[in-house]
């Protein structure tokens, strides 16, 4: 049993976001498919997706390292789709189809339960984003996918991306409340640990289709983080809502 | 007739919030007054509230210039209520009544319009605060008066108070769109007037019961903002929705 008592202190709620409240492969794969289709161009847009998505968190580092100038995510994402584009057989796309493919980022799906996770867990608890996405992005995603945010912060907010400490820290703060009130709800243990290491309290949500099926699911210590749920309502459930 | 072209561009639109969506008079007085009966003190708790709020650009315009290190909201609210408290007979209250109290400014009532309005007004566009109070005011109020925000923007993220030009720049920044396609919705003609001279849309919604009754209206000039409306419906009914 989890010690529960430094949970009754809990006043809000930070969600990573990309494979922890939305599935960003199976959207992007489904757009990249239409788009090939619209050009009868074949390819395998799942691939597709996971090499988009591979270019994201070494792109950020170079950001987090000083290598590059601080660049929001539709910027990097933008950076990474231009250069496998060609690969994929889509090198002619122009700049306005790059910009809505780019754009599908903001229109990602969320995991079936998210909604009405979201929803329960919003009755008692100020939830809000805690993403590297920009603040448009999450802005425009929530609307587009109905996600009832109390508020949308993100790592744009603070120019540290995650795991930058800054991002836990300016998060508490923004929402006035000491960082010990704050929980991270998250799919990647590398996130939770940053968070816990700072006196966040963690709940790990394990999305084992982030990746597609087969991916090997991550080793994660018992006891490791205050919570594991399987989905928003069991984390609900969970936190007795 | 307003020329309508440039309202077609409008995304998103940002409201002030103190007198635009709530009704900080009224509720202030309220809280006030409670606390009046509990601590058997009578006075004019709508003077009080009225009070309050005379401390307030005072305090501001020192940040803006300096004389005052950055402070967010809520220090500048507590810094004029423990000025003002002796002169209402509340001399005693103790530091968690005082916190209290100064919280009363996250529980603001809204006007009978706003939630409605601001619902039909969410069909069409990304509506978010564009205020002067502290992001975690603005989520608590917003949680508290059920306000349909689509995200939550604060002078706060730019560490510039309105009318700077930095917070309605910063704004159309974050919400990554021109600033052309950013409307301004306030009862505050001085607010409006410094979003539009940057090329802001504007919209006057006028607030006669603001500073109670009998108060005169601003004087604004004919055709001065792009919509001039009497409550969140009427600018609803004006654009279509």
């Amino acid at each position: 049993m989890p010690d529960l008592s430094p949970m009754a202190k809990v006043k809000a709620l930070a969600f990573d976001v990309f494979g922890t409240v939305v599935d960003w492969r199976g959207s992007i794969t489904a757009e990249a498919a239409q788009i090939g289709a619209a050009h009868q161009v074949e390819a395998d847009w799942a691939t597709f997706a996971d090499a988009w998505r591979d270019g994201y968190a070494p792109a950020m580092d170079k950001v987090r390292k000083g290598e590059l100038p601080w660049m929001n995510i539709d910027s990097l994402h933008r950076l990474i789709l231009d250069s496998i584009l060609p690969a994929f057989g889509l090198a002619d796309l122009d700049e306005a189809q790059r910009e809505h493919l780019n754009h599908a980022w903001h229109r990602l799906q969320p995991w079936a339960d998210s909604v009405e996770g979201l929803s329960r867990l919003k009755r008692c608890y100020t939830i809000t984003t805690l993403s590297n996405g920009n603040f448009s992005l999450l802005t425009n995603m929530a609307k587009h996918a109905g996600l009832p945010w109390d508020c949308v912060i993100s790592a744009e907010l603070f120019g540290h991306y995650k795991p930058d400490p800054q991002a836990y820290h300016g998060t508490a703060k923004l929402l006035g409340i000491d960082i010990s009130e704050l929980m991270l709800v998250a799919a990647h243990p590398s996130d939770l640990r940053a968070a816990r290491a700072l006196g966040c309290r963690t709940a790990y949500v394990i999305r084992p289709l982030e990746f597609g099926l087969g991916h090997p699911p991550y080793e994660v210590a018992e006891g490791e983080f205050d919570l594991v749920a399987e989905t928003f309502n069991d984390l609900a459930a969970q936190l007795d809502l």
